[in-house]
């Protein structure tokens, strides 16, 4: 079976304490073994990143941004083979997976633009002939420790923008569908990356325990779940590094009785059970404001319900997947069933489909429920399922008190025709990430990424313009030259240097 | 004897658990008692800012700096009653007071071009119709925990930038000489400032607990030691809160043989004794390049330092003053001591100095230390006391790698005419603030102060572009609106929306 | 009489070729004698302020904004006596001269920011240890030609901007109203400028010509009528200097049938017949989309008219005053008896209205006209008075057709509820400055002032960022240092320069 | 014979009134026949970019970027043509023809950043729920008028720019050297570009006039001598254009006595003598502080120059190639005899230089002429060949005398070690763009292109962020939505708008 190991210095590499399969979920086939990486795999990595790094941060930033025009082709030159990896190993539709690549992609065009991001302000005479200027310069060697659902979307937001500041970058892909990071990681050399600048290292806990506490990496951008992101933060914190670590969500579209509620169905469709709802933006919690609204929503939701169809990502007609895991059905389902047993309305049941071929995947169907209280488990946690919860109050501000109550504060969206209801939503909810009318507020790769409260530990968002100052530190320069010296007449008679 | 209480809700208060004297340091007398606030008052503070901060924030940022434009005027109007209070409670000499004072009023006049400062980002058509902007929200009641050697300017470092963006901020001064920062807190009302915006809480470690482990707290900006520095920077991260928290210094210039060396003389000077050395941007290393430059230097700067004079800030005329403490005064010259027994020469002894009439203040005379080593503890330990060490080396390069084996990386700086060595030594040197015949790199107040390695935590410097990214939240808005309603000319006849 | 003279090089000059009386506009007197500036007095100003510029550039920008600072002070503290000053010699009712002069020290904030705006761009290894910045250095000298209606606020938008940038200024103010201007140049010394740096040539035409074809002047503001617009421009041109000149406008709003349309009707009050109607962003044309909108909108407006107060500059509770000359009264009146003979329908008249006590006064009251054509003379052409005018249209894309139609492009409005039409209008029309819901879209003073099409000559706008462009020149320094000299070692050993 | 003709709405078009011979200056013969455009093609050209507007104008920005990163690699793929195409017409070597595309693309790249460069102010709370953002729209048609010395690389400077703001764009190129423009101008629409947004029309003066007078463009671009610079500007501005007019120059180095002079003298080799001086930044005047410096540098530069290879574009290891016209070498040679004439010293003679197989080629060999004086008119006047003038003076004051002076301000360069006299010469030198060691300063791609006095009319610089500013028209909203409607409960139950 293939091996899947790691990227050291330009070459794959097989060091490995142990090995984990790796599965199609599709088909809930064993279809790869991971390697997990040793230890001194790890110390080896950092120091090759160090040995690396002054020959990279000493080059122009253009021609760093140069590489990143290069690897941009490259990636759209091979995205039928990354989209096949992603599929394969995380069950995303080919389409969804284009979609998350172009993404991806996105933040490398973003990358490009590193002259203009990097620049310093620069202050004439702060004092009498004296200047001052601040530069930002790179950190060093910076790891990332990425998910398992967007497996390539995930890692370009964060390498890219990391190395065209003029940083090393050691990533730690999920254990789950690692081969789409390795494949993309290993196009940079092809790109004209240096060796040694951009490294993969397989593996789990121990890993990023590793990565946490080497002396050697200075920052750490991490995506996944609180409990995890919080660990990280944390422990990045004790050890010195700064880091970034994005967390789960909860994701309330508040549906206003003005608003065009066809065209509103139709979205939350779309973002509540793409890629199965294994997206931190997944649309998961529908607020309808008065009753009449939450019926007509319902009533619009169920047929299109009906009309979707799950199954494997080698049939692009497909509108998602199954989930990651036979562990994650199980807790999805689950969810549902609590949700049942506390009372909700199961509208639309997914649980245990039937999809012809392939009785073995770890498939959920969409489900739609229907009279959900804030009290409900179902409610409270994260399911990362395609499940669409429907939550009915009678205001606006009830809906947006909700919102704000959650422990989570990612994304949201209002649908509304009115002006001021979307003013005033967007300026008061505590959430990082606002759509009027846009149902996956993801912001595009030149803003940048970041939820509130238990979404996001640490001040910088991902990717975009806080990328640039998350993955530099500042220096700032005060200059003053003495009095004049070889400017003087007298010095020109014996200017003997 | 006057009692030193608590700013809260605009109201002077004596709640207390315990008190503390506060000391004038050139006579050793206590002169104020400190009232140490109670579990409660920081619970109470906390809510009070809670009530206030959405009307605050609300305010459009004009109106905010309007506060600063005025708050300005009234520190200038009562810059003589604010340099007494340094100098009673510090022992700084009045002009140094004033500078002090004046660095930190720079910050206010930062603070009143808001309106620039909170600009967000906004992109038009990010999709077909669909814009995205960026708003920097303020975070809600962020704390300041400030260091006895700058009772006003870093204080004023922190809530004029905190305000004005439209937090509430509650500041914790030092214990050791409160009564400035409470004065300039209290001006803040006078100056339009709502009650309950701006608070003052004194205490010691139990207040820093009790800020750091506050539900209610968003933010905490420390000044101080490096070990609490870190104390305070896991702390807030465990709990949730974004932090910078800067720490000490161990700042080194490099001399070159082709400076103006009489002016490279005086700078240091001013730079190793002004403030008696209690700056984390004192210089305290000269690192002299070749034995000529390091004999012509030690020539020179002895007798420019047996023209200073050592008093009691009521005396303008004086240099500089006392130390904070007597054990303050103990351990800086214990580092003296020890230099001597490790080999170093004490070129300019500053122990035990006789100052007429101050026989019980805590002074310590300017010290000249030539032949320091780096294996010494004087040179690996932040003395934070009028002590110059002069460092000898053969090279540039080998002045270079000292600098950057230090755990600090503050600031520093180079003396030289010469442009290529200024530029490879600001590019390559490792450390934050970087001088270029500039002895004190203390960036001015529209760039922003910050150290590298040890003395800083976080990753964002204080003051400055940065203050505003620390004390804001990134929202990122998505917008489209649905297809043309009100806008279609049929709609026109019948408006039922 | 009172002398109204020029401010050269700090003091007051009385030199004059010819006088021209200042009128009361309420009265009809004249109250004070303008000294005309005869060809060698802007020579002499000229002169002063090249000699004055060197030293004012290399001020560092602090001290410049601090100047501005104290003149934010003096503006606040001598506001009485500027609105005197405006209402005797404009007409303006007091509480509308403090709105100018607000809007004006609004120009003085910003220009304290200075130091932010200020900062050019530095980057760090354009190539090989090359670094390159930019810098934004003052132009030198540079005038401003400014406007009867705004005597406080049009000079205020150029000249803090112009001085803190580094500049040196000369104002030639409107000879209808020239004292507001001159007193508030004066107050810059007391603000602690320095003499010849800030100067004011009182005249007309000839003292206009002088000017632009002056060269030691580097640079024109102007605001004015179109046709002098484009002749300032154009002459400015010719003559090597960079120019922006206002001109004028017929700002349109358009009412959907959505909109809240008593709210519409309060605001388009204002708008229209604020300052009786002499400002260049007043709304002078309101466009109903639907019949029923036109007949409502003119109901809701008719009583208010009638409540509206019309009169001297002393009574606060005037609501507007009169107009500023004979000539224009007539003018005005003329356009109100065109659009009469055209068709429209003249709903309230304002006609020779009857002011107790002021019957040789300018005074036009209040005028409302329904149904007027875009075929009109009174639509085409900017009327600058207290007429408001009706055109009906059956849908918002006929009533955008008429804006972008005319030949002005200044400012523009739509009320409406609706997001999608706000949004469609704010994208597409061809107008500088848009409102929506805000009937007079002034920016404010941290954003840019400009019109589209023949209101505005020249590509940068009026004061925020873009006078930073105006008031400065680029200057790009590339550097690099050739290889190490003072930093080998062996150059140590003989350090002779 | 191969005819050269227009792009028009995507198609080559033959229309002329007339046809005019280009040749390849190397060997003096007529290879290719240029068509000159009629007046109506203008006017179609307009239309149909008028047409193509709307649509182009609506793409999102990050759709046009992509258009331009295909455009870079199309570029980089047709390199050879490309440069093939310079030498031909131009003359250039195949190396110096392909750092002028290099310059070139590297203006694609930063177009390439667009999202980030369009990013328009957006202001919360500009008043009690107002917001107010500005946005960059585009122009609409722009044209750009290109000279002969870059027929690739200043093409570049204009079109990626314009088109990525979203404006429609119009080339007339050089008529000595078209071909090379028509190229990469055809190269567009393999990149995406839709037909009529960028067009070439070919053509002398009566083109230019047909641009400048035609009401459907809105600005104007050139690059050329002075005196049509300003005619062009005057013009420009007199039609309601905006305008960027780039013209002559006269670069002046400063050679300092403590500069490392051999490599200065390098520099100067490559800086005066590359492109055969035909380059608006060549370095032309060599000004050396001191007789001995003088002596030194010509010393070290005769050998120099004795090595320089002239001939064909074919051979890479030519130096330089011949000048444009067989005009132009005998305006070249005279400025030479001119100098020999007034007195100076003529060290190299490039006058009427052998060319192997070359005979009616226009070349002229290095020259190098010493003790020039500021009277001569070889001084005084822009030569646009391959002749180094060496002025001599004492003193480095006398030196920036001598460059503030001269009425041409585009480049200028200092050669020193010195820190002081850097910052001195770069702060005060009356000049746009400034190098340190850097003769050549002309600006990375992302920064501006810009000299001042009569190097540039127009107060936007060329290309870098400047372009942004001068493509595009600022657009401010100012925006108010009326009470709350929607979101208030009540109307939820009737929302009868």
């Amino acid at each position: 079976m293939e091996k899947i190991g790691h990227l050291i210095n330009g070459e794959l590499r097989e060091d490995c304490t142990d090995t984990q399969w790796v599965y199609n979920p599709a088909t809930g086939e064993a279809i790869r073994e991971l390697l997990l990486a040793p230890d001194a795999l790890i110390n080896e990595a950092v120091e090759i990143a160090k040995a690396a790094f002054p020959a990279w941060r000493d080059q122009p930033a253009i021609k760093r941004a140069r590489i990143m025009f290069r690897y941009k082709q490259l990636l759209e030159e091979n995205k039928d083979e990354i989209c096949k990896l992603i599929g394969e190993e995380h069950g995303k539709i080919a389409h969804d997976a284009m979609g998350e690549l172009q993404r991806g992609i996105e933040n490398v065009e973003y990358a490009c633009s590193a002259t203009e991001l990097l620049k310093g302000e620069f202050s004439k005479n702060v004092g009498p002939a004296i200047d001052s200027w601040s530069e930002h310069q790179p950190l060093g060697v910076v790891a990332g420790i990425t998910p398992f659902n967007f497996p390539a979307m995930v890692p370009l937001w964060m390498f890219p923008m990391a190395l065209v500041c003029g940083n090393c970058f050691i990533l730690k892909p999920s254990e789950k569908d690692p081969s789409t990071s390795l494949f993309i990681a290993k196009l940079l050399k092809e790109a004209g990356l240096p060796d040694g600048v951009m490294q993969v290292i397989q593996g789990g806990k121990s890993v990023v325990d590793g990565l946490l506490t080497n002396d050697g990496i200075e920052a750490v951008s991490f995506v996944g779940s609180t409990p995890i992101a919080k660990y990280i933060y944390e422990k990045a914190s004790q050890n010195g590094k700064r880091c970034q670590a994005l967390g789960g969500a909860k994701n309330h579209a508040i549906v206003m009785p003005d608003c065009d509620l066809e065209n509103a169905a139709n979205q939350l469709v779309g973002a509540a059970y793409g890629s199965c709802g294994e997206r931190c933006m997944a649309l998961s919690v529908a607020v309808a404001v008065g009753a009449e609204t939450a019926d007509n929503l319902a009533a619009l939701l169920t047929p299109k319900l009906a009309k979707l169809r799950v199954g494997a990502f080698y049939d692009n007609d497909n509108d998602f997947g199954p989930l990651i895991s036979r562990e994650h059905k199980q807790k999805v389902e689950g969810y549902i069933s609590s949700a049942e047993n506390d009372g909700a309305t199961i509208v639309v049941d997914g649980r245990n489909p039937f999809i012809e071929g392939y009785a073995s995947g770890y498939f959920v169907g969409p489900t739609l429920i229907d009279n959900v209280l804030p009290t409900m488990t179902s409610y409270q946690e994260e399911i990362f399922g395609p499940v669409l919860q429907i939550v009915r109050v009678d205001t606006m501000q009830e809906a947006m008190a909700l919102i704000d109550s959650h422990i989570y504060g990612n994304g949201t969206c209002i649908f509304t025709r009115d002006g001021e209801a979307a003013r005033y939503f967007s300026d008061n909810i505590k959430v990082g990430m606002v759509g009027i009318n846009v149902p996956l507020p993801v912001p595009v790769a030149y803003h940048s990424f970041g939820g509130w409260k238990q979404s996001l530990f640490g001040d910088l968002h991902a990717y975009g313009p806080d990328a640039v100052k998350f993955y530099t530190r500042r220096k700032t320069i005060t200059q003053r030259w003495p009095s004049a010296n070889v400017r003087e007449g007298a010095v020109f008679s014996m200017p003997t240097l």
